[in-house]
This record gives C-alpha cells, sequence and structure tokens, in this order.
C-alpha cells in the first residue's frame, strides 16, 4: 500500500513523540504520521523501576494515546529502507509512506559486549521493548544471583531496585573502570552512591571485567579477568548504547564521527527534508565540539522540540551550543547529579581550571525535621572564570539544584556572579541565605581564582 | 574607653555575619569588629518554626562562633551614633569605635500598624530578639484563639506552625488585601495556600482590616472592619518591617526614595568609607528601577557578599542589575515559589507580557510511589520574548525550581532558550523529560508570541 502524508516520524519514543507534538503546535495543518516498531513502548528513564519502584512493569508503559487524539496517525511497522529521492520509507509491512519532511527518532540498541557466552539465555541487555523487559522482570524476580554488567547509571539504578527488591538476591555489580559512575562524577561523589549501595548489600566490583559467561542453555556462570568464578542466574547488562544508523547510512545519508547520524545547529541531515533527533543522531560537545556520547532521553527531547519547530522553516534561532550532559539519579534516598565536565573530564581535555566546594545542611536551622546534608562541587575555568562543571549529593532538592548549575554552564555563569546568585532560601527548603549551597562552594573557588 | 578597628560592622543578623565572613576571606589582615544589639540572635527566617516545627525555641538561635573562632572580634553593644567626619559610632555603653571602613547592617524593625490598642499586652511584633521570641511562644502556647495580623509570608507560615500545634487553637488570618500572599503570587497559585490553611482550620478573612483592639490589660477582642468582633487571647503581626536607618540619618549619609539608606551598585554610600548592606539599605528593582520593598535575608546576604568583597577596592565588577524578589515557603507539605514580577504586577507596571503554564507530575511515570502534581507558570515580555516573572507550587522540589527561573530571569532567557533547555529528568526526582515543567510552560507562552 502507499501512503502519503506531510510528516513522517520513525521512531515512537520520547524523542518521536515530542516531534509529533511540537510539530501539530507549529503546523497544525499538517499530517503527521509515527511509525513505531513495537505496539507498546516503554518510558526509557523507567526500566530499572520496573523491578520494585513500580507495583507492575505495565505502570511503566508509555502512551502515545494523547497525540492520536490530537489527530496524529500512529502505524505499527519496522522502517526498512529509505529512499531520499523518491522521499519515501518503506516499512516491514511492505507498506509505502512518502513524505514531506521526514524526521529520524530511531534511536539506539544496546551494546554488546564481545564475551564468550553472551548469547546464552538469561542474560539481558536493556532493550527499550515492553515485552522483552516485562520476561525479563519476571525472571529476575526469580533469580537469586545477578550479576550487572556496567556500573554505569542503568547498571548502579538495576542494582539499587534489585537490591530493594522483596526476595533476597546476591547481586553482583561488575565495572571495567576503577570506580562506578565514572564518567559523570568524580570519586568523592561516586564513592557516595558506592557506600550506599554496599551497604544495601551489593557486592561491588571495580577495575576488573567478566571474561565468559557459561552454562548449558541458561546461564550459570561468570569467570571474570581476575579469574574468579562467580555462580549467577542471570545478567543485566548496562554497558552502554550504540545509536541506530543503519537506515540512514544505507539511505547515504551521512554519519558523523561520534557513529550518530550527523545533524546541523537544526538538527537537518545531509539529505534534504532529512531531520534526525535523539539517540540516533550525533552530538556535539558543548565545551570542545568533540563527540558526545550522551543518551538521554532529557536531551533527545530538547533536539525534538527544534526539529518540530523548524521542520519547514527556521522559525526559532535555536544555539544548541552542542550537549552538556545533565544527569540526576537516585539510590535509596540519595540523589546525585553531575553536569557539564567532572575534574577529570577537566584535566583529560586539558583545561586549567579550579574547584570550588560546600557541604552544609539542606534545611535550616540544622534541627529542622528530616534535615540532612548537601555536597557540591563546582569547576570553573581559571582565566575566565567561567563554570564548567558540577556535582551534587543530597537529598531530593538536588535533583533540581543540578539543573540551576546546567542553567548557569549554559548561560557562562562566572564564578562572581554566582557569589551573588540571588536566591530563594528557606528553612525546610534549603540551606540558610548565609550557607547556600552554591555560593559558597563559588566563593570557595573564588578564593583560588 | 576608645577602640580602634579596620572594619566595624554594625549589626550581627545574616547580613552583618556575611560582611564579616567574606570580609576575612579577602583582606585576612584587617582587624574585624561586630557590634551587635542583643547577646542571642536569632536565624530570621526560622522565627515562625520556633512554634512547633523546632522542638525548642534554642534551636533556632544564630551562632556567630565560628566567625569568633575566625579571629572577628564580637560586642554586644547598641551603636547610638554616627560621626561620619570622625569615622566614629558611639556605642550605648558610651564606648567609641574608631573604624577605617564601616558597613551598617542595622535591619529592619516590624512595622506597627495605627490600630487603637495596638500596645495591649500578647499583641506581638516580631523582633528579631531571641529572649523576646521565647517568651512570645510561651504565651502562644497558652493561647486558645489567635489573630494573625497580615496574610504575607510571616503571616502564612505562622498560621500553619499555630495549626499544627498540639494545643487546638482558633486562628484567625486577617487581611487587607483580596487574597493573602497576593504581593507574590497571582490568585491561582495563593488560591492553593489559602486551601491548605483553610482545610487545617484556619479562618481565614480576606479584604478586612482591624479598626481596634481592646481588653483591660491583655488583648480580648479585635473589631473588624466590617463590625464583627472576635475573641481573641494573643495577636501575632506579620504586616512588614521598615528599614532602620535613624543612625545614618542622624549622621547625614542619604536616605534613598524607597526609605532605606540609599547606596550605589557597591553598597556604598554617600559617606566615605561607610557601606549598607541588607534591611537597612534600599533596594532598587530589576525590571523598573524603582524602590522594591524587599527584605530578604537571602537578599541581605548577597548585598553583604559584594560588600565585603570590595571594601577596600572594587575586586569584583558586581552587576547586581537589581532586586528580583525570589521567595519560597512550606505550607504543610505544600511548596509554593515566586521570581520577579506577577501577573498582576506586570500590568500594574505596564508591561507587555504573555502567560505560559504547566501543570504535570512531579515524578514519572505518574505511578512512582509519591508522585504529586506541579503547576508552574512563567510571564515573558511579549516582544523581546524575555522572562519576567515565574511562580511554582508543588512538593519539595519546587524549592530549588523557583531558583532555576530566578537564574533565569537574571540570564534575560527567553522562551525559546527555555523550550530547549539542557535539563536532567529522572523518574525519582522530576517529571518525564516530554513533560518538564519549566519547558512545557514555555512552549505554552511561545504559542502566544
Amino acid at each position: 500500500m502507499k501512503i502519503s502524508t506531510d510528516l513522517l516520524i520513525v521512531g515512537g519514543g520520547p524523542a518521536g513523540a515530542v516531534v509529533a507534538g511540537t510539530a501539530k503546535k507549529y503546523y497544525p495543518e499538517k499530517k503527521i504520521l509515527i511509525l513505531k516498531e513495537k505496539e507498546t513502548g516503554v518510558i526509557p528513564c523507567g526500566i530499572p523501576y520496573m523491578v520494585s519502584s513500580l507495583a507492575k512493569p505495565e505502570d511503566n508503559i508509555m502512551s502515545l494515546t494523547p497525540l492520536e487524539k490530537s489527530g496524529i496517525e500512529i502505524k505499527v511497522d519496522k522502517a526498512i529502507s529509505l529512499d531520499k529521492m523518491e522521499k519515501k520509507v518503506t516499512g516491514h509491512s511492505n507498506d509505502e509512506y512518502f513524505y514531506e519532511k521526514l524526521v529520524l527518532a530511531i534511536g539506539s540498541k544496546p551494546m554488546i559486549p564481545p564475551v564468550a557466552g553472551i548469547e546464552l539465555e538469561n542474560i539481558f541487555p536493556i532493550k527499550k521493548d515492553f515485552n522483552y523487559l516485562s520476561d525479563m522482570m519476571n525472571k529476575l524476580k526469580k533469580s537469586q544471583n545477578v550479576l550487572i554488567l556496567g556500573g554505569g547509571f542503568i547498571g548502579v539504578e538495576f542494582a539499587d531496585e534489585l537490591a530493594s527488591s522483596e526476595e533476597k538476591k546476591n547481586i553482583y555489580l561488575v565495572e571495567m573502570m576503577p570506580q562506578i559512575l565514572s564518567f559523570s562524577f568524580d570519586d568523592e561523589f561516586a564513592s557516595l552512591a558506592r557506600g550506599k549501595l554496599e551497604s544495601k548489600g551489593v557486592k561491588i566490583m571495580t577495575d576488573i571485567k567478566v571474561k565468559e559467561f557459561s552454562g548449558r542453555q541458561t546461564v550459570e556462570k561468570a569467570t571474570l579477568s581476575d579469574g574468579s568464578i562467580l555462580d549467577i542466574d542471570a545478567v543485566v547488562g548496562g554497558i552502554g548504547d550504540v545509536p541506530n544508523t543503519e537506515l540512514a547510512r544505507e539511505a547515504g545519508i551521512d554519519i558523523g564521527r561520534g557513529k550518530g547520524i550527523w545533524t546541523d545547529e537544526y538538527m537537518r541531515t545531509s539529505a534534504s527534508s532529512v531531520f534526525a533527533v535523539g539517540d540516533c543522531a550525533g552530538k556535539r560537545d558543548f565545551f570542545t565540539r568533540k563527540d558526545a556520547p550522551v543518551k538521554l532521553a532529557s536531551v533527545a527531547t530538547a533536539e525534538a522540540r527544534i526539529a518540530g519547530t523548524n521542520l519547514y522553516e527556521l522559525k526559532s534561532i535555536h544555539q544548541i551550543h552542542g550537549t552538556i550532559g545533565v544527569f540526576s539519579t537516585y539510590i535509596d534516598g540519595l540523589v546525585m547529579g553531575s553536569a557539564g565536565l567532572t575534574e577529570n573530564a577537566a584535566k583529560t581535555e586539558n583545561f586549567d581550571f579550579v574547584t570550588g566546594e560546600s557541604e552544609v545542611t539542606d534545611k535550616h536551622p540544622g534541627k529542622m525535621p528530616g534535615c540532612s546534608k548537601i555536597k557540591i562541587k563546582l569547576i570553573f575555568s581559571k582565566d575566565s572564570g567561567i563554570l564548567i562543571g558540577g556535582q551534587v549529593a543530597g537529598s531530593f532538592s538536588a535533583g533540581e539544584i543540578i539543573n540551576i548549575i546546567s542553567m548557569a554552564i549554559e548561560k557562562h555563569f562566572t564564578a562572581s556572579e554566582m557569589e551573588t546568585f540571588q536566591m530563594a532560601t528557606h528553612p525546610y527548603l534549603t540551606p540558610p541565605p548565609t550557607k547556600y549551597h552554591l555560593v559558597i562552594a563559588a566563593q570557595d573557588a573564588l578564593k583560588k581564582l
């Protein structure tokens, strides 16, 4: 069947959905069709929470019903080829979709490490597929010994959730770097997360790799690079994702240095009328213009808004100066956030910088009910005094504090400006005005500037 | 006795303390002396929480011990006159203090409304005096019927705390404006606070004044402007504060239009070597340069940092473009914040503006434990698209969301920039990336721009 539409969006994840919603606002007269691969989608960041925080896996389903109600058409089909001259996508169903504008929001797929035995049953890379994940949750529930491969955000969140589940389990977290979360946090922050997980019984092994998985049909053992052997029933893979680019590559669309589809500042690819957003699109680092290997729904949705606004004309000058990389996570009450460069990354990139630190109460006076600590580190470029990174560990407020830091980075806030930042303080909500976390950290840095 | 110092700070509240701490960092060789009026100081924003959140009034004492330990001298004495030619302050003790640089951080005093009977016992204006407040807390504990005069932040917080106290009380909140909190919130936000307080049993009366207090020695009755009479045992006054300026005025230092001591951008008064910071100093509004009647410890401490840094030379170019006015409050779990102009204020000042609203979950998916709603309103200048105000109501995260809004105002963020703001989102901490509160509100405004 030949189907014609104005805007064709390939991919029904957060990026695809936001392109559709944004385009509907700016170009209400256009016909919009989303092709999605699976009937039932999931909210990507909610996947670890299907283990125990959410009552049932269905609570993490991503619904596109509001989009359908607004008149956007949705079809389950897998795009298998793209003809950029004919402006046509062909689906697995053999249907042909003709477009005026095309947005590729085709996401990423889990990286599969080249480890012997990786194909055994009960080894679960994280696929954004509801039925797969539901089955995986069932099997994890029955597993006594679970190995988590990779100590990034996904690995750490799975470890926390598995350690919180009703059934007592042995949980091994295996990370090849010397510390967990080391791409986003310096050691003094990462070690807080590590301590929290270890106090819940998670066995964390760093600076070590899995050499081999073995078992008859189902995984039974993991042999580590130091020769030790763990008895295991299941593996959760959290070592990262690679962009889905086959469709674009085969259509002759340029791929960037960092393996994602190349786009300009407005998410336009090298092919006329074809945009790419989200995990499948390449990212440029805010600080260095290098490739940024960031796969985040928050970045994907920001890109989707840029594409959606500017599909038919460049309506809005968007200076997405690059991807900052802003992350937050939650480990059993400990909230951690990171934005921009860590101290380690700043060293690697050869920045001349100073750091400023603070550790204060998150309410005031310190005797307020529920008062706990909040720890901040800010990293400033030395000569210019400009903020290039920040980390926070604390309670619930930390989840938005990291977004203050991100905005400050985006707007090139200096240490001096941060020192006199006009903020609200309140006994139940923040440190005292004399000790506001970001201000004290900026002051600490200013002493060294 | 004649006492000589390098830096003399009059006032031991948050502003005075921060001047001292900052000066100590930047000018470690200078001798610093703080004169404070009372032996025991209190944390101003913590005063309402001495009623019930804090276990005992002593938990709200503001300690200057860390300053003393760092070598700063502290003396209890009341400054009664200032000779700017001789560079001398005379204390109530008759001691004379000679300075090289003087900072006035002499704060404000409660406004006393011209109501008959206001001098009766058990009518308590809020004085920042520990012994006075301790006594007041005792008397409030024993009072069955309490009238709170003024529905601003202090009044609302006292109402919430009194309604939470163990002893059942009748609490009347009397406000002359048509709504509580109306200087900082538009009606749809203020009414959330009102609903919360009313559901706790607080009787809120708006658009009405107290005409007279009566009683023999102690207050017994309040007659309102509509003729009704309330039986009361105590009154808490929360109608605002006026800057303490006598010392400066009598010394011939300029007072600004808005009743506070006039200062330049570096907090320098009209007298050589004399600075003024905090409640006693005049404020200029960020948007209009009019007088801003803002009395906030967060503003005071920002000013104190500017003064402390620049006492002996202008070390740091501080462009405090004016006072934004950023507030947050907490009413029994409901967190509310306001920054910049409300819609009402924008109308009054004759801005051409559009608003953008959002109401989303504060976690995601919506079934995450503890998930509640967050409501945002942003106000953008129509032609320039620049953010001029914002309000938020929600759970704990709202306390720092208002500070993101404040930073966005300070940095002239546009609606377009907010739409593609790079933020971290997380199931436990924020709405989904497809529905981040500030982004959705910006989009809503963009449709109208």
